[in-house]
């Protein structure tokens, strides 16, 4: 089965030139000028930028969270991400204290295998460090490929890990090949605000943000960078949101420390206002960490430009306004923490970062793909276009204009956090694996056709490491 | 005429993948598994790297300096360039007050043009500004492609320019697509502080370090950092040296700023002690900036790492150590400023960065090729493996184990300031637009080969600028 | 000739106590409870404060400026200084490039000695630095006790000094002792940024604001701090305006060095906007450094309160709006530079600072008093209530209320720029050497009563060096 | 009873004149220049200081620790502290979970009452924060005037507090009026460190340092600054012992935030290698945190002389070498941690700072002693010679020649840590409320004599608020 696509620009963290691209079995097998081969299919790509598919490292599909669960499944989930030219998502994988991380692992895979469109993998939750986890971890990166391990210093009660099992996790990870992802935040302080403002009978969307001020999360991204310089290891902080963490980030990269960070599209477009629409409508607009004054947001852009943070999350967490945003109506902190950002990172990042030229079109490429596949095990299987890597690709008219909304949107639920906002640039076909999943627009592809994808040791990535030095 | 180039390991600054490379008319046709193309030549590459050649952005390549000329001029340079590595220089044609700029360039035309190996471009010195210069200024980029101009912050009644002069260059690069250089150091204070040590009698090699204090370094930097963003202009700073004029540039950055950073082999390897080597010999190791003490050696690569630090030029600028260096025989200040570097840039940046774990095989290729051609206006024409650029590639054995020596090495100069110093990995052929320039480690090219690049605008550098986005 | 204070409340840069106090011959003879002494005259200070009176480091007073000259001289200056609480003033002595300094001394004796109602000292102005000034400067140390140099960084082509007589004047002030002060803007940027302006026809007073951005101010400081560390000298930074000029200051503090910042009430209270007031009324407003994003404001009260800046400073320099400001019509940079502060300085500090609670009522008293007379050679003949020190003690109403306004104010100048703002606490009574100057509110005084101050060394200030220690 | 003090030299934080000091009924009664008053005791002081007596904020008298109890109690610990010019301590008293905290207070005043030769407060632990514990503290604050409460975020699982304890330790510390203390160290990454090495057979007191490295106590001090900062309180951390943990100190104040550090005399002159001494004398050398590399010394002189740290404990926690520190032959974690210091605090500093020109002497007084009793709700009753002040005077000979030996100190210890160093400056006699308890070097006063203080609350505290402007 050969396909090629002629006449596009390719575009990859590094390059931009007009070629075509000769996909077979799946891959890609040359580029070149002027390729006439004996295809099955030829694709005119003129005008059209070709991606690499984009590489979401942050969702929760189909998760159980404070009663309810996420309306996106790994169905609706990938459907809608495929629409929005991402062709890899990595989920996390939710474990329960006591129980082997294998269970809930195939519960994970249960919820998946038949389902995703596009190639998933799993991030894993490690809630707390003993023997038994400390045996199964090796295990875990060995037979599963799941080589990055999220610790919650937030959600007392909940999720959150105490200083103790972060380090641990953070050793384990340096001796296995590992990376630890982090929410940031200090739970113990986050708790107390929580509470204090529910018995002063604050109870509106907006003390969501107030109980979680830039400072705690300021200080939980120092804590973990601290705790990774002091175990040699490396650490993701997700979801990065305010000048406080960034300025964390960087002081721990500028002693050398594999310390990266991780932002979301609403971080950089939205803010702390929003939180303060009238109807409830605020809840909407619940994130954790929540949205924040307005003037971070030319912070996290210029940490982009400047290379101190790394990678574009969705943080995918949706649930609808109906029926369970609404759980949250008189008590703030019974709204489900989440929205629906899956299907327009890609779109979205490439409208306000490029066109705004805010950001160049190879790092744009590199922040929601390259460099996501390079930190979790996936590059250069994902993450490029060049020959030998699955032909994951996005056909991209880069002067399409349409406007976000919920109307149009393919995720399963009742609102869009960006309803209205208009975006130059979209995606027309998604190729998976050299086959299209998104055609002119339509979807085209199949639940099952995804792949579970087991990813390789973070000491393999060829951007932090000369392991892979020719011998 | 056609070359293929089978089963090397093509490296850029963002990917790594087995694959074979098709030339056509000196630029990159195809690449791609087991293509099997009617060729004039085909070139087994196993085990080999495949690096787009090196692009040095430093060079001073027969000029005058002090009473003396360079070593090497744009033949012995150009070869010993090609060696290492090295299929493009950007060298500095350095002006006259006074003169129109355009004599200036024609000098460097005639230095150059029957005599480069590879190919090569200029930066303008800018030493004084005033309507004659303003006016000269947009022609030259248009008309000489001369889109990079350099400044000089010290060598008092030299070069030394003052802040206005800074000041109204960053303003017109800004104006007409150019990248302003800085040479950064206070040269009112380290002019004063030679005269000083003279005057009481210090006259070893070592005084030129010590009247050169990195304070003085740092102050230069952060002042034309300051000026870059009161113009909104874009700044190079050439050869940091020391972590005073790193956290400038990182502060800089953290606020948005177009600064970049340049730093040397010298700065990476050695440091200020081989100044204090008996029989004048520290007069081998005297550069401006100087040598610093040991532990900035530490910041620098972390820079390089984190992405503060963008590229690694060379600063060549050979003396020999008979009858030039010791023109500063019982006065430092007369000792010519500079060593002999263009060769071992490259391969040794290699041994020391990518065989050391220090930073990845892509941050490799970007430091000493990519970003440099992005910047200077040269990309995607060099700095990369990529359909339709120059086929200017060096095919590297990185297991290959050699001494460096002034015995062996091809610069027209009598010492080599990396004397005995062992690295692993080094280039076995260099073609320049498809041409061989090294084969098999022996020179076969021809001087005049080399063509004059005209260099695009700073604006177009898909690195910094939304411009290339596709209308 | 004695008297004595009862039933204040003593306060000084450490301690604040009731007691009375015994003034003898000028001195402060003795503190003590019930001191009941046969003397010419007892004063009751009940729930008053008793401060040691306040010493002005900065005032321009009867200088010539720009064709026209200040509006306050010798003599309403010092007597607005002494209602407003001030007992010192050091007054800023203009010199000529290539005239003796010893002549312009001669010309700042002749406007102050008959004219000055408190004690007064000069600072020097060093424009050039040759082998006369080298030479004179230290006799003017010892003969004249000026042991303060200042530096213009700013207004080029009238004061402004190159680095490197920035940096032989430190090394002179290290030497013998002085302190060097200097106005930090880049004024290269400033000169540039004003005549582009002007070219463009933006002539309002907000083009002063917008020509002098707190970057060229940030620079000059780090400049200059950089500059001091390098020769191992003292400086300090007069009217620092702004965040950026904060930062360096602390860093190099930080460092060790003996750098020292003011800051000026104007900076603390008013801000940018002020110079967008309608009818030419901005040109009330117009500093250099200009007033700032009143975000800046918290930035100095906490630079205040965690002791980072050490002293106020008036920048006393009044021009009437009414034919001098004036001379501004139509063009910003022609508008004198300057406002009339000396009055307010002291109380309207009070009323900010310690009424409001930023800073403690002895930290009050450091900055407006203590800090000053040690950093300038006073100490401890001024700057504090102890035994043996000049009877200059001001009796402070600290729930006093009082509008600030041009029409009871008592400086030569038809307008305040504090016009209308409400202070709390007010000068009852101030004694100059233990005679009154103010009384019950009345100026009591005499021209001509104010002596010349010549001031102890730099070395000699018992914050920054042990010399004092007991030997 | 009235002394008269004749010819001394007066120093306070702020003032240093030559003055006769009239002491009556234990108070200052007056200052003056030749008082002639009729007294029962004279002393000539001449060629002498006349310090405030030294105030020790940091003591660990008679306290259980690791099995053992501290070798001096409070009559060797208070005798031990007045023969080295100090008049004050505050001892910490421990607290035991789930206990009234009033028990653990009345253990304390039991182990002090009829002990104490110099007045005495306690700072009282939290270890856990729940509703007993939020009602009881107000309640001690005002009846037995305890103003200061310290967690530890270190020694896990024996005093270690969580964040919410720290935090709500802070909101009640804000509504009381209280100030409160941290240990910093993370405690969950050096109990790890302490068992790995263990686990691995490194059992030397170095090991002791390896394990607690300065990045944890960076850390710890980092994230209790945050808290203080969300709690708008006020924070003291003690003994910061390098560059980590004063950064965030400086970040903080440089925010306005009240936060004040304390470091001590060993952190400043002695260093890391101290703990590889042969014969296990390393283990003289155990304090937490441990003593640092050289070059922090400078670091944290640079902080005293720029006030970004405020003060200097002696963390006296004396334990015999021979029966105390060898509890731990073969374990280093099973070292007693501290050491004898309470002596030499006061004239070590003096020598090592004052006399070596690093701080000025009223520096010193305020760091020794002012500054400690505005923090800790003594002032103006101690910390200061001032009309009205208790008459605690050090008469100190600055002169003085003497050799630190525990062969001559006056501690209950067998060895000292700074034995055989030369210290220029020592206290002759020592007043107490007025009387001797140290004359002419020889103890002369009496166990029980020293009266526990109850102290004001934080806001009284004159450098921290304005809450005792007049009304």
């Amino acid at each position: 089965m050969k396909k090629l696509i002629k006449n596009g620009t390719i575009v990859t963290a590094a390059d931009q030139y007009e070629a075509d691209v000769l996909i077979e079995d799946g891959k890609i097998a040359a580029i070149g000028k002027n390729l006439s081969e004996n295809v099955d299919e030829i694709i005119d790509a003129k005008g059209s930028y070709l991606f690499p598919g984009g590489i979401d490292p942050h969702t929760h599909l189909e998760m159980p969270f404070g009663g309810t669960v996420t309306a996106d499944d790994f169905e609706t989930g990938t459907i809608a991400a495929a629409f929005g030219g991402t062709t890899t998502v990595i989920d996390f994988c939710l474990t329960d204290k006591g129980q082997p991380l294998k269970n809930s692992i195939q519960k994970w895979h249960d919820k998946s295998q038949d389902k995703a469109v596009i190639d998933y993998g799993f991030h894993l939750m490690v809630g707390e460090v003993n023997e038994r986890v400390l045996n199964e971890l090796p295990k875990i990166i060995e037979e599963e490929g799941i080589t990055s391990f999220k610790v919650f210093m937030a959600y007392k009660n909940v999720f959150q890990a105490d200083d103790e099992t972060l380090f641990r996790t953070l050793l384990t990870a340096k001796e296995h090949g590992a990376l630890v992802m982090v929410h940031a935040e200090n739970g113990d302080v986050v708790d107390f605000l929580v509470n204090k403002a529910l018995e002063e009978g604050n109870t509106d969307p907006i003390y969501h943000a107030l109980t979680r001020p830039p400072e705690a999360e300021g200080e939980a991204t120092g804590r973990a960078a601290a705790l990774t310089g002091l175990a040699d290891s490396q650490l993701y902080v997700v979801h990065v949101s305010c000048a406080e963490a960034v300025e964390k980030i960087e002081a721990a990269r500028k002693k050398g420390l594999r310390v990266y960070g991780e932002t979301c599209p609403q971080y950089l477009v939205l803010d702390q206002s929003y939180l303060e629409k009238p109807n409830f409508e605020g809840a909407k607009y619940v994130w954790s960490p929540p949205l924040r004054e307005k003037w971070n947001q030319e912070v996290l852009w210029n940490a982009l430009k400047s290379g101190q943070l790394q990678t574009l999350g969705s943080d995918q967490c949706s649930f609808n306004f109906k029926g369970q945003k609404d759980l949250g109506l008189g008590d703030f902190s019974k709204i489900p923490n989440g929205g629906p950002i899956i299907e327009d990172r890609f779109s979205l990042f490439f409208s306000e970062g490029v066109k705004k030229g805010r950001i160049s079109i190879n790092q744009f490429v590199d922040i929601v793909s390259t460099r996501i596949a390079k930190l979790f095990g996936l590059f250069p299987q994902k993450g490029t276009i060049a020959v030998g890597s699955d032909a994951d690709i996005v056909i991209f008219d880069p002067n399409a204009e349409r406007t976000i909304s919920a109307e149009t949107h393919h995720m399963n639920v009742d609102y869009n956090a960006f309803e209205g906002m208009k975006v130059t640039g979209e995606p027309i076909s998604v190729l998976s694996r050299g086959e299209y999943v998104i055609r002119d627009k339509a979807f085209v592809g199949k639940p099952g056709n995804g792949q579970y994808l087991k990813r390789k040791r973070f000491e393999a990535s060829p951007d932090s490491s000369a392991e892979k030095v020719l011998q």
